[in-house]
């Protein structure tokens, strides 16, 4: 990311603390330091407003902030618990407004936080400042999705060539995850998700040394990051002729993944899309199967904000990036969900996933 | 893990719920969590005395939940936030003092639980509870904890067999990542470090597309996660024959990874063991250099109870499974460590970690 980035970033980021009436705002989530200040190391607070980004860290991270950060942000190295080290610091600063994300910091910190301040600061508890900010993507942000939709997807085209009855769902995980970082990955996004026969009907299911084998539904869930963006896609693959309920079922969730799809422009909301897949699923008889959201944004994190579920009113915008991906779990049976990532445009959307959304029979 | 031990563990927080007169607690972390009752899904909260366990999360996990916890805990399905369908629940109850984790909980749902709790029900934070019953092991857990390390170990000695100059990296990485799994590892139980050259001096460095080429610091730190139980082992490459610099970087850090090794046994000080590590990179002029604590506990998580650091207090005691990893870090030229996983012992320790701990040169 260039440095005019950041600056745009923290730019927009110091117009919304003013309109709040804010001094500065102490950033505690991981993906959002990372958005604001490049920094990905797993132990940080950002201190930050129109003026200036302070970024406290521990000695471990000393190379590795000074490298990602650049000249615009001052890293500050503190030995021992980091709240302290910025306590320390407030002292010589005149913050008296200053904002917090609470729903990022541990009660404990809190608690530390509040004691260790100077009089003159007062605390405001601040929710999703950043995060609203990140779901439009940028240019550059969405080229980066792209190129991890790739990496995932050739991943599992280049699996699936050689896919025979009797690997194992873990050993199938494993090469997933293998081909995605040979492509470039750092890592999978989230932990690959291999579950067939009865076990596809959990939607979060780890996967077993149980073999794959013909006659049942084969549920893979999988996603790469790369260079600190995520993908997502689910695909169905069956060894064998399915049957007519598979195959309806299957007709069932495509027609709701299709809809929901065509219902993905700027202007309609979160809501909208999951009425749109909820509506065909019920249509089916399978409403009450269908147990999660129709989707969620994703970026620097595998879920942010929007959330597509019932009734959310946040009302998409282009560049929003976002998964579709109804799904029906019919306990005993199996479940079957198809999912893309795509990209929201003025009038309509870009699937970014180029996989075919076929059930993939072999 | 059986039945049996998850009663045991039940009751012995029941008696530490008794000594600090709590009605139950409310656990918020994940491995607490599973420590507790089997589940490990990532949405969960439990609540839990000496009389019962009930696990609140959504319909994702309704299946899992149920296939994981067993007869002993009622698990709960909520619809939307948790801690609302945990008040609900509260509210038919007669629980007077309760107690919650305050490191695992966000503000933002430390107020929603303050809010909604009866009137009748007063919060205690409680810190560490659960991580202090953790630390010590069970023959069981020993036993994964065993096979994780030996997963590790065999992957990384697999993967050196052909090992040769050219490869990145990150390819390096993804192959030692492979191995694991296919060795039945469910994942890494960290992001597996690669660092070459000035970069292996980042303790936490983030593999590059960079070719490993011959007279340069290699760096790897990799560990397992199967069934739940983390391994921890760092080993250094080098393509070429080291200089006298590298020959006397290593082995000062050698003489300090077996000076801290002899100096754990039960009933010294976590910081005893620190000591003795740091005492010799002092006597070579390294002290500055090593800028971490030597090792730290390992279990369900990676990093657990107890912190091997300057001055801890924590006592050893037989069956605790910690790492034991000094290191020297110099800008600029690179970095070196050496870690084992290990269990602590009446008198002494059992390293678990069978890789040879000579530099390997190749």
């Amino acid at each position: 990311m260039r440095a005019k980035e950041f600056q745009q970033r923290r730019s927009i980021l110091g117009t919304d603390l003013e309109e709040r009436k804010l001094d500065g705002l102490l950033v505690f989530s991981r993906a959002n330091i990372q958005y604001l200040c490049g920094f990905t190391g797993d132990n940080g607070i950002l201190f930050i407003n129109s003026e200036r980004a302070v970024l406290f860290t521990d000695p471990r991270f000393e190379i590795q902030a000074a490298d990602q950060t650049g000249d615009h942000v001052t890293v500050n190295i503190v030995r021992g618990p980091l709240v302290a080290g910025l306590c320390h610091w407030l002292k010589k600063r005149v913050v008296l407004k200053l904002g917090f994300e609470k729903a990022k910091i541990s009660f404990e910190n809190y608690e530390a936080l509040h004691s260790g301040l100077p009089r003159k600061t007062t605390l405001l508890p601040v929710a999703g400042m950043v995060e609203m900010r990140r779901m439009v993507k940028s240019f550059e942000e969405v080229r980066l999705i792209r190129h991890s939709v790739t990496i995932c997807s050739e991943a599992f085209s280049e699996t699936a060539r050689n896919l025979r009855p009797g690997i194992r769902e873990n050993e199938l995980a494993a090469e997933l995850e293998y081909r995605m970082r040979k492509l470039g990955a750092q890592k999978p996004a989230f932990d690959t998700i291999v579950a067939s026969g009865p076990r596809s009907a959990l939607p979060h299911a780890e996967p077993t040394h149980k073999p794959l084998t013909p006659n049942k539904l084969i549920l893979v869930d999988m996603g790469a990051s790369k260079d600190g963006y995520s993908s997502d896609m689910t695909r169905m693959i069956f060894f064998g002729t399915p049957g007519a309920r598979v195959r309806s079922l299957y007709a069932a969730v495509l027609e709701a993944q299709l809809a929901a799809l065509a219902a993905v422009r700027e202007g309609n909301t979160a809501g909208d899309v999951d009425s749109a897949a909820r509506r065909v699923l019920e249509s089916h008889g399978l409403g009450r199967a269908f147990v999660h959201s129709t989707g969620h944004g994703l970026g620097l994190e595998i879920h942010e904000p929007p959330r597509l579920g019932q009734k959310e009113s946040t009302r998409l915008q282009a560049g929003m990036a976002i998964t579709i991906e109804p799904g029906v779990y019919l306990q005993g049976f199996g479940g079957i969900r198809i999912e893309d990532t795509v990209v929201v445009k003025h009038r309509g959307c870009e699937v970014l996933t180029p996989t075919p959304k076929e059930l993939l029979t072999l």
